[in-house]
């Protein structure tokens, strides 16, 4: 059972140092053709001389069963309810193009599709028309103004795009002009609640004037708008936990969740996880919590590739000395979710997970895997305890009670 | 953690196929003479075959430490929280007779008892009388007319009855007529609230034509009622899952349990695991989840017979291969709850469960029992969490959040 509004209660600031290393994706199933999975298959020295002296256990991101998306396993591990901050579709792949969203923003995402004479969809993707086109047209696009409202397109792979409406008094509160069917003309932009009535008028007046734009283009000549979102309100960690906490993580999607949250976001001035470790070791002394992100975990597991994915583990494990090197007094290494090479995506199976600091109670399990964290002696429980974990061994938390 | 409301909204429609066995009270403790539980002493080597390729734990059915009745059990299993539907004792027992309850039926349950002159209770069990002399008895209260309302009564085994009250605007909220001691009179039917005066005075009247009916037995020679209860208001598996679910069970308190949550309930035609296993066959086209009931480890772990505990566990494991043969994408076997032998009687320890699909981290435990599946990498979860996650395992559960 956790109880964060305790921890919040019980938090207090110390000079401790915690680097949470979240693997993206890092658990996984036996491929087939080998009895281990990606973590168990890689050749990890570092990482399992670690498990050996840390305290393991499986973490599950959300709850038994539930395949979580991106947003929701991460608010877990910085200690958020998935189920009590929700993040809109539209803001997440705003975060994921690198879009700085202010509060009053409103994010959709965009799909180009194809319509006929008459306005009916024939189809939702438009073909998967190249990224290059996407870009071009997102270039046309721009060009567009709408009274009353600023209007930010980032062009993403295939037929996808980012909008994001930009004013005052605008509201989320808007039903996707998608239908999810051809045969169907787009929907008005149509508001939940009167609140909304404003937002949805500028929607529609853009939309209207990107068919304009669009309509001698082939075969995307319309666009289709859906998961309209405001940031959700989350209190800053170091508000809830008296935390001064900053983020390692290369792709923007990971950055904007912990910006949600209230981290330093540190420039990384690469995309290599050697990258990585030079800023946290040149920003080690500033902050007291890192979160520090990998991502080619999750990639190679979307891919099916199972050989790549457990190379990455493989090049993590060297960084581990060095990480340990600088002495953190909690060290964490696991992931937001499992990604299954042979799923090709994410899973609902619960994430090897590993606490070292000098307050554990080693078993000296042999190997860091899904099969030894099973048998670890944090037995299986919610990613929502990770964070209470943490600040437990770096004793940032106070007794309860006398 | 087990998030039902979050499983409902993730909850597809597929073609996987879902076998759910649950062999009553499998669940046991070692046994004075051995050093085995009922289920580690049979020889069952499809069972331990199977295990060792599945996902293992064990499963606490309602809440740690507390012994659960047939139906909470059940509910659990079926993805209902115990703690929210509510299965008056009457309506079970009516279940368990196989009376047809409609909605707005309140039902109890009844015993004879033996009343003095004055009409005070010596015994609250009219001495245990024979089940013949029960039936007898049963069949002169038949004959009794109230207006206003028809009475079902169909005998139970010793001086156990269950008595069904059908008519219009009738409630359930009437308190026991049973005071549960000797040396009181039995208590008129009391009603809860108002909504419940008119059936309280109909039951009053059908009670005291039965004490006319029975002044002259002996020692037979008065009623008891208690546990008055209409049908527990429950979605139906289809609505909360969207699944197609059929029942497999040969006694009529678990067919009449799986109707409660809307499952098909299909003939057996006998009362054997074969008939059970024919019937599964015959079936396993139009139906996606498979609730398969065995009954008989319960009966013989209340009966303390360890060693037809065993007998019925070794029976079972010979069709394992059967049912593994009609390739369900799920395969679970688990208990509804515990029945050790040595206690005579159900138990708060938690249930051995094992779930085989596509998707599982097998650990290549040794045998399937209490002791394994103590260290199975599942751990310990609720009986709630069963269902999410052979959903899970199904790929009948969309992704949450982005």
């Amino acid at each position: 059972m956790v109880n964060i509004q305790l921890i919040k209660e019980l938090s207090q600031q110390t000079e401790t140092k915690i680097v949470m290393v979240v693997v993206d994706g890092i658990g996984g199933l036996p491929y087939p053709g080998t009895n281990c999975t990606a973590l168990e298959e890689a050749i990890t020295p570092n990482l399992d001389k670690l498990a050996a002296s840390s305290d393991c256990g499986l973490i599950e991101p959300v709850a038994l069963g539930v395949t979580p998306g991106s947003g929701p396993s991460h608010l877990a591990l910085f200690g958020y309810d998935p189920m009590e901050y929700e993040i809109g579709r539209g803001v997440l792949e705003a975060l994921g193009t690198g879009v700085e969203l202010k509060p009053s923003d409103v994010a959709a995402r965009g799909n180009f599709c194809t319509v006929d004479d008459t306005g009916v969809i024939l189809d939702r993707r438009a073909g998967r028309i190249p990224t290059e086109e996407n870009r071009r047209l997102i270039e046309k696009l721009r060009r567009i103004t709408v009274e009353g409202i600023e209007v930010i397109l980032e062009p993403g792979s295939f037929h996808r795009f980012v909008a994001v409406f930009r004013g005052e008094n605008l509201s989320g509160e808007i039903k996707d002009t998608d239908p999810q069917h051809i045969g169907e003309r787009p929907k008005d932009a149509i508001p939940h609640n009167s609140e909304a009535v404003l937002t949805a008028s500028l929607v529609d007046k853009w939309i209207s004037e990107a068919a304009k734009v669009l309509r001698d283009e082939h075969p995307a000549n319309m666009v289709l708008l859906r998961g309209f979102a405001r940031l959700p309100e989350i209190p800053d960690m170091s508000q809830v936990f008296k935390l001064t906490p900053a983020a390692i993580a290369c792709y923007p999607m990971y950055r904007g969740l912990a910006k949600l949250v209230g981290m330093d976001i540190l420039e990384t001035g690469g995309i290599n996880i050697s990258d990585e470790v030079k800023t946290l070791t040149a920003h080690f002394d500033k902050y007291d919590f890192f979160y520090f992100h990998i991502k080619d975990t999750d990639s190679s597991g979307e891919d099916g590739d199972f050989a790549r994915k457990v190379q990455v583990i493989e090049e993590f494990d060297k960084f581990v000395p060095s990480i340990l090197g600088l002495g953190p007094d909690v060290l964490i290494v696991t992931g937001d979710h499992s990604t299954p090479a042979k799923m090709k995506g994410h899973s609902w199976h619960p994430v090897p997970f590993l606490i070292h600091s000098e307050w554990v109670r080693p078993q000296g399990i042999e190997g860091f895997g899904e099969s030894t964290c099973a048998s670890g002696n944090l037995g299986v429980f919610p990613s929502l305890g990770v964070l209470p974990l943490a600040m437990a061994n770096a004793l940032k938390l106070s007794k309860f009670g006398a």
